[in-house]
């Protein structure tokens, strides 16, 4: 199988399953013990725990303390919302987000919405680009907190987090940034982004599921959500260790990622050159923008995605129509809405997202293979189209 | 090394080890794919979840639709309270809690009235049982819900749930129950239960730590608190597979709690016979009501907890002054404070937790070598009396 769905999730790297077995089976060590316990094992398992942050902390540009481990980047993106939200002063009772952000997340902002918070939403603009002087627009002495991700998961398209960190700083507001997409795929430091609160999540840089962080920085006003005395009081529950190992692990692995970068740039590139040769009513959004290395969103014509994602299927390679969250649905995706993209078009939407385990060699299956199975369909869909 | 911390958290079983490592590494299976994606990796991941869930379901005696997986029991338990009280009426704003819940439940029912929502607490009497007449006088038309404890993690009390869901429903509120320490340790269906929802955790009973469940009946008014498509929208985020994987096997290990409660109560029956023999100041709190068959709560004489278990670290035994995520202060327990007793005996207290590593040879040579250690410091204790 050609996997081309990295944006969705990725496979563990060898060595992160390598290192997260010992942890699990306690074999010959006491790691699988309570980090909170006093005893031999707990302290063994402590001291481990302590080690990981200081790892995740040197990978990622901030201090150990500033790691807040959590199940995921979901857990993460509601802890810093809510967290940055409940601590604000009561002058401070609308929040800003970007109107692209992942549908789990939009529907916190609902949530919140139905909650009596104002919530305001950043547009983007026909690229996917997102629109800076409306976000500078929106910020006021009223703002509790922004939250806007560091790349989009549909279109790639790179948010600019250093000037939004300066506009709601100017507004006096904090910022948090959904960086799930973006660690791993591109050069990050906690301590120069800007943000106040970052988001991550393991599974999307060959660590386990289950895991994740949120990136705190020191002195932010802050209310814990999940209450509880591990992570210095800001998010309860015994640790898991062994998916935090698995996290620092996958972090730690990720010593290339500029190369790497490089790598992916060029095969998606040669991927889009290539299928738009064969295809010329491929149409690849955001491609003159600023995007993440190894994401492609493209459509055929107007081909409905799922026609694409079933012959892509009898090549052996899977893809998606977009967000995995939201891929079960026939809603066009929410991302190319805001970009004013039209339903037939948005439904259309085939995302082909490449990573690390991609080879020069599936591309050129690929670009040999697809084509001529699309070839037809798009024949018959022009002449057939009104 | 012999392990007496069995409620701190528990030593996975092989068995659940091995099951989870092809989930995590996908070796020769696309088990590591995000079970939301459509693809035939997504598809296969999402009928393992689906199998998963229909085996949890059965173990627990309930239905699948009813679970929801969650990270462990605290974000369970949160879910559970703040899940319920959210989708309460708004004539309910007043929420009852036991006051022998776990520290971190406690916290939250502190953040809960910090807030602005009444708290009332069931006392316990002096021997650790919940005082079920107070139970019954603080239920009422404005009660949002009851939480209470299944077993107490500190002193092994079990609670009496079926009589506290009745006053609970006959006032109209429903009733969580967090089985952390109860589910694996005694016979448990949610369908009988009386509860309206139901916490667990893995990693009590020989699973993973970070993955655990929330069982919530069907029909039961509930607003979910972290937001997204997975889990019929009651809990968001990518699911951690391999961890369910754990938590369903080691569920699935489970088919004998009977007889190894049977076994685990004569070897605590043996242990704190045999030590009262030897030491006949020591004291154990709730030896006469029902309690957990491998918890046992005790002291010897007014010996700091410290010096004890230092004495029981050098005859390589693991165990704890209480609950892992308070052992590192010095505070008096909270449960014990709560059941009257004076902070001198409190401090004094050791909890000796067996599970299923646990053997008979084990409880022999604690037996035999730990009042030897013990004896000559009683001795000093009891000239140095006032």
């Amino acid at each position: 199988m050609i996997y081309l769905d990295h944006n969705a999730t990725t496979p563990p790297a060898p060595a992160v399953v390598a290192a997260m077995l010992p942890v699990l089976s306690g074999l010959s060590s006491g790691l699988w013990a309570n980090a909170s316990s006093q005893h031999g094992p707990g302290q063994e398992a402590r001291r481990a725990l302590g080690a990981m942050r200081t790892t995740v902390a040197r990978v990622l540009g901030c201090k150990p303390a500033e790691v807040v481990f959590t199940s995921g980047a979901t857990e993460a993106n509601h802890l810093a919302v809510r967290g940055l939200l409940d601590a604000a002063p009561p002058e401070r009772r609308r929040v800003v987000f970007s109107s692209v952000e992942h549908a789990g997340h939009l529907r916190l902002a609902r949530a919140l919405s139905d909650g009596g918070v104002q919530v305001d939403f950043i547009p983007v603009q026909s690229d996917g680009t997102l629109d800076v002087s409306a976000a500078g627009a929106l910020m006021g002495p009223d703002v509790a907190l922004v939250s806007l991700m560091a790349a989009n998961n549909e279109t790639g398209v790179l948010m600019p987090v250093t000037e939004v960190a300066a506009l709601a700083h100017a507004a006096g507001a904090p910022l948090h940034v959904d960086a799930t997409q973006f660690i791993g795929k591109q050069p990050f430091a906690f301590s120069t982004c800007g943000a106040d609160a970052v988001s991550l999540s393991a599974h999307k840089l060959q660590g386990p599921k289950g895991v994740g962080a949120l990136l705190l920085r020191q002195g932010v006003p802050f209310a814990p959500q999940t209450l509880g005395s591990q992570e210095r009081g800001r998010r309860g529950g015994t640790e898991n260790l062994a998916g935090i190992v698995g996290l620092a692990v996958a972090l730690e692995l990720l010593d290339d990622v500029s190369a790497e970068a490089a790598r992916l740039a060029g095969l998606r590139d040669a991927l889009e050159c290539g299928l738009a040769r064969a295809l010329p009513t491929m149409h690849v959004w955001s491609r003159g923008v600023p995007r993440l290395p190894g994401t492609s969103y493209l459509r055929f014509g107007q081909l409905p995605a799922e026609v694409v994602l079933h012959r892509l299927d009898r090549l052996g390679v899977a893809a998606s129509s977009g967000a995995a969250c939201s891929s079960g649905g026939s809603e066009p995706s929410h991302v190319l809405t805001a970009m004013g993209v039209p339903a037939a078009e948005a439904l259309a939407a085939v995302r082909l997202s490449l990573g690390r385990t991609t080879t020069a060699e599936e591309v050129a299956y690929l670009l040999h293979t697809l084509p001529p199975l699309l070839e037809p369909l798009l024949r018959e869909e022009m002449l057939t189209a009104p």
